[in-house]
């Protein structure tokens, strides 16, 4: 079954059918980075591009070693300082890299519609990294992995997402992804940082951080983007961390087998206590693990075949 | 036939026999880069160092590409910031770099005559990719080949630049190799900004641009570096678009057959009028193609045989 | 023989006999770079994490094309800018890349300790690219191996380190290494700049160059750090190169064949005069192509068994 979009912009472009081909590829991509030599011929030859317009070590690396254990050829271009690309609109940004014969561009930006408006005008599959607050299709692709790795099947769970709703590309990319495949969604975070129709989208808002987690089989706590956030949305960090952080005292509220997760970069204490970030149950580090497994996957669908 | 020099700095460096066998070489190149698998292990185990003292995205990563798809181990030194090399001299930088067993040093310098110094200096082979206002041979390397993919050949066709003469190391690389393989150059642009003793290189100078195109084969625009420009060449960026410009008037003066070209990052409105950048006579976009297979030429012509 | 530690943190992780192991790997490692095909495939499918939280070009890249050779893939991370972790604890960091299943951490970062943090925090094996001013074992291997490579055996030489001995890692790594290889070690430099008993270390202090070199049969002479020099250590750079600067009137004072070694950079004229840089027992150059060798053989015995 090939996927029926060149490209990977949203959670949208994807049918039910086709994430599960996406997950299920990722299994075996998971079992190469197991391996003594972590490396298939697969992608040998091609050119991926990682065009990164905000600075993000932690997926620009994902994507790099994805590509690299595929045997691509993996070009980083950091276009976060004005000077790279001279004032160019992003129109010849595009067809300039398009030029060179490149198979894949894997692109982040800081503006929501970057990577779709690249996909439209090039023959290049593109994979968004993440478009402002957006998308972050492959976050959502690595998170359902994750959570279908320790749950069996996303179908009949109830997933709970706090934070800052409105400005969460995760968040988005998530609420479409796990409706698609049946989950229940539950959205908790200050009023300010929910949009006020969310529940249009068929994701309940729950204001009260215990109530909100009590039916979940997943808690997703968003990063506080402390770097940009503005700081009217709420008072002081401080406050944040008290009614919106996840502490011993609002897990009691949950199910004994909750799952945790987070995009990260975590700021500890803020969105999660310390104490429980080591627990069995909290599986960040299994979503960075399944994030290169994702995206290789994802590389391998959309290019290898 | 091998090469001469050991380096490429400068257009001077190369007879017209050479310069065609870069470019014959260049066409094999060309059709690496549109297979499947756009690989050949020429340059397997060869290392290429990337020296950019100056910012330069598309260069660095037109070069990287073609070694990469040369099979070559590319490392990229962005030595931007002064921190990176402490306060080293250029010429310690470059020893130490040789220390290294690097195959072949690819370089941008701010400085003319800088690749030239390391390339006296050292045993590896030197790829000047622009040093200040002095050469750009790749580029006019690059332009050559463009113009004869579609000319057919140089010899006897009439190319007219556009711009600032004085401060382009693209005219000056063009000039040279133009002329040396027979064709004739047009230069044209604001007097402040043509040297003053241009005829000197048998160049002709028609400050009228309507009247400078009039017999061109090719147009070459050049990029005004609105970053580092100093203002007072010319009155205004507007005034500039609208004397030196090329937009539809200008090219009604034209052979209806004119190629038209630019080195890109091209400032939409200010060199070239955006109705005329998608015509089929423009062909930026294929000189960015040909770059990278005129750079896999020059890798595998300096370092692969 | 394996190697006894997961990682190389300190020179103090090494025995004589795994310190000769490295350098005789390395005998071997040295020749891969001078063959024509400069690659073998020891590492193929190894994911390699440069993880420099400061900068320093000349040693990533002496680790970058050391991994290439081995075949292996490697990833650079430059953390110098606090956006690039967005506040993250380093051992979230570290944590995070453990969760990618790298097969080797090079880290530096300007606090002491922080490469054995992670060290002890991960699976991965860490190879400390300096600590602050704690250690930099990497360098003195290389600069045993050059020694040995003149002087056939460590044992028994007298060897004679000027400088800022207070804050040079590259200092402190040599006097454990060279002890524990069977050499004498004398330090020389301004008082303000030798540890107060630096004779516990088995060390002798000569405060005079003129008497330090003497006996000497081998004379490092340490960087003068100045961009972060702290200027009350001694009154000027001038004055510094007066006293303890390597030149012709300090040379004749020395053995016929004295071996003079830097790290590099040079400050030329400061810690060495120009004039003796160009002469054959200056083997400052040897050090880096030495380095690659030396870390190639590292990685090899790190990983690669």
């Amino acid at each position: 079954m090939p996927l029926q979009h060149k490209d990977l912009i949203s959670i949208r472009d994807l049918s039910p059918d086709e994430i599960t081909l996406i997950l299920d590829t990722a299994v075996s991509m998971k079992e190469v980075s197991t391996r003594d030599i972590k490396k298939v011929p697969t992608l040998r030859g091609k050119t991926v591009i990682n065009l990164f317009f905000e600075p993000s070590t932690r997926t620009r690396t994902s994507f790099e070693i994805a590509g690299k254990r595929l045997s691509a050829d993996v070009v980083n271009i950091s276009a976060s300082t004005s000077s790279v690309v001279k004032g160019e609109t992003l129109e010849d940004t595009g067809r300039n890299l398009q030029a060179m014969n490149p198979d894949l561009l894997v692109m982040r930006h800081a503006n929501p519609g970057a990577p779709k408006m690249l996909a439209d005008l090039l023959p290049t599959p593109v994979l968004n990294a993440g478009d402002g607050a957006h998308e972050h299709p492959t976050q959502a692709l690595l998170d359902a992995f994750t959570i279908r790795e320790r749950k069996e099947q996303l179908q009949g769970l109830t997933v709970t997402i706090v934070g800052d709703i409105t400005h969460s590309r995760v968040a988005r990319s998530n609420i479409y992804l796990l409706q698609k495949m049946g989950a229940r969604v539950i959205v908790s975070g200050p009023r300010t940082m929910v949009p006020l129709f969310i529940e249009e989208l068929g994701v309940s808002f729950i204001p009260d951080i215990r109530e909100a987690v009590k039916e979940a089989d997943v808690i997703m706590m968003l990063r506080i983007q402390m770097e940009r956030q503005h700081e009217s949305l709420f008072p002081s960090i401080r406050e944040y961390a008290r009614f919106f952080g996840l502490n011993r005292n609002v897990l009691q509220k949950a199910k004994r087998d909750v799952l945790i997760m987070h995009p990260g970069p975590v700021n500890r204490g803020v969105e999660i206590s310390p104490d429980i970030l080591n627990t069995p149950y909290t599986i960040i580090l299994d979503q960075v693990t399944n994030g290169v497994a994702v995206r290789m996957a994802l590389m391998y669908l959309y290019i290898g075949r």
